[in-house]
């Protein structure tokens, strides 16, 4: 691939977006964006610049009380025929990427350049492989190798969250539950014993349960607890031995992952489970809206916090001890689709915002 | 294959079997003994000998009141390092046939061959492709094809029975059962509906069905009805829209189709079920124990009758208006298996008893 020209940080942060848009960077293909992203950041003599792979990490050291991380990830879905970018005539620019989130990088690679002796001190952080399985995500990689470079009071994913505040994020875990029984042909059924007909209650419980709709932070969490798979049966003439439920427990950010997993066992104690399996597990992350960087945050940026019901990677932010939120432009619901698109007037509306929080002068 | 040396019908039944049980005859194989058969009984002038495809009809016409058909299935399930047969020092035929069902054969082929004035008229029928799909099954062909070959007033199948009088067979239907939902992220799970939880009444009724027993021509049957598979499940996070759950009604044969598949209807009414569908179904057949021809029968045979659970090529004949019940040599447990084998004395007291049965004098 031919080399990208420059990118010009002196342009407004819809016009970046355009110019970041189209430097594709599918999943595992982020390295001429990251060489763009890192070029462009070593030319800024407030920032100390740091590469791991394809991540990029630029940090100020005014040696102020706080620091504030604002990330994202650099890669996109597949290309789906919408590429090169395209600005409409009613300020609207469409293509891959365009909101999910080379508006929100846009904004990041603006306050860098444009916020030389902020209030806090900040942490940039370009990542890649956020599109793709967990084991391949930058972040995970950061966090796992390089972890004094995510250090901070504060983070600031900046995913499309439509300018509002997300805090926090529902932590999920999915477990097998597996019945008993005894095969036997189907003609001599008393002989055998059933484990679709063991499977009963369990599905009784999930059809009757009442999730909780926890409030922290001021936030209204709403779990779910929920089959997301069943299967059982040997033959058509056979009474079967096995039966498994898939449950997906989606929780709020108060419960831990072994409080998670207890309350599973806890729904469905004495409906004869032989066995749980817990097949993946991901914590959820507190809002941290208490935080006094969080609050002069949404006192910046106004509206009301929202909660975010789906996973994130505040949650990984949040195991490093670090509250974080979703804050970008951009409608969540028109990530990853082929007429993905943001408004030019959101993506400099964020980067506006942003700079106010991070340039008004602190209290205490 | 070379031709096999013609069968010796003077020799006794268990001898006879073991000849039988040298031809090797895995389904769709049957034709060097269905030959030899052909061949053995077109000696006998007292029979007129037919034949269709593999299957080999004999009749007696002797212009009696009643007419009985002695049916058995030429052909075996594949040969299991079992052949040739082997006669131990206990008297124990062993090898692939023995039991299921070349014993049961050899007794037909020396009825044929003792018994030249029965007081009964009496068929012989000998078809191919009984262990195989129903749709190759050498009886069906008969019946479609050639029925007036298996008239008749009462039928005999000497499938292996211990010896002992089991009386009709039970109807097996699977039916679908399918429930619906729709699709939503498990993360937002109250904004879709999830069949697998659907699900749950569908299998509350079959924990708690409470099957019949009823009792036929004095025979008690025993219904069942079960769960045979369960499927539901889109992906780990997602809530499913559809859950099918394939159920198999075992009913006694004072049951036809239709009522068969209304009683399954009627079982789940209430339980929200998109659909039904029938997916295969074979009706059961009545004992037929209180026809004169069947009554004297169980009482030169002797034992006490019992019902056939599992469904049996009995259901053939009762459709073509035959009452019909199996009785043959061999222990049913031990078909089909690797170490199948014979007593020797079993068969020939199953001989002697139908000997007994088809010569004595018969009352009005």
């Amino acid at each position: 691939m031919e080399r990208p020209a420059a990118l010009d940080l002196s342009q407004d942060a819809a016009t970046l977006t355009a110019r970041l848009v189209d430097i594709p960077s599918v999943s595992g293909t982020e390295e001429p964006l990251a060489d763009a992203v890192e070029e462009a950041l070593a030319a800024l003599p407030w920032l100390r610049v740091d590469r791991y792979g394809n991540n990029v990490v630029a940090r100020t050291r005014a040696g102020r009380s706080e620091r504030v991380v604002l990330a994202g990830h650099l890669d996109t879905v597949p290309v789906a025929d919408n590429l090169p970018s395209r600005l409409d005539a009613d300020g609207v620019l469409w293509g891959c990427g365009t909101c999910d989130m080379k508006s929100g990088v846009a904004v990041q690679l603006r306050i860098a350049a444009t916020v030389p002796e902020p209030n806090r001190d900040l942490t940039f952080v370009f990542y890649d492989n956020e599109e793709v399985e967990a084991t391949r995500n930058g972040l995970g990689h950061l966090a796992a190798h390089r972890p004094d470079w995510l250090a901070g009071d504060f983070a600031v994913l900046l995913e499309p969250s439509d300018g509002q505040v997300e805090g926090g994020c529902q932590g999920t875990v999915r477990m097998r539950l597996r019945m008993k029984g005894a095969r036997a042909h189907s003609a001599r059924a008393w002989m055998g014993e059933n484990a679709i007909h063991a499977a009963a209650p369990v599905l009784e419980r999930l059809a009757g349960y009442r999730p909780r709709r926890p409030v922290i932070d001021g936030l209204e969490y709403r779990e779910g607890l929920n089959a997301v798979r069943i299967e059982g049966g040997v033959a058509g003439n056979v009474i079967p031995d096995a039966c498994v439920v898939t449950v997906n427990y989606r929780y709020a950010p108060d419960r831990d992952q072994d409080a998670a997993v207890a309350h599973v066992h806890e729904v469905f104690e004495g409906c004869r489970v032989e066995e749980f399996t817990v097949e993946d597990h991901s914590p959820g992350a507190l809002p941290g809206l208490a935080h006094p960087a969080a609050r002069a945050f949404v006192a910046a940026v106004g509206g009301e916090p929202r909660p975010k019901f789906g996973w994130t990677d505040v949650s990984r932010f949040h195991a490093l001890g670090v509250p974080a939120v979703n804050y970008g432009p951009g409608d969540p619901n028109l990530a990853h689709k082929r007429d993905e698109r943001v408004e030019a007037a959101a993506v400099v509306r964020c980067e506006e915002r942003l700079r106010a929080w991070l340039t008004a002068p602190t209290g205490t």
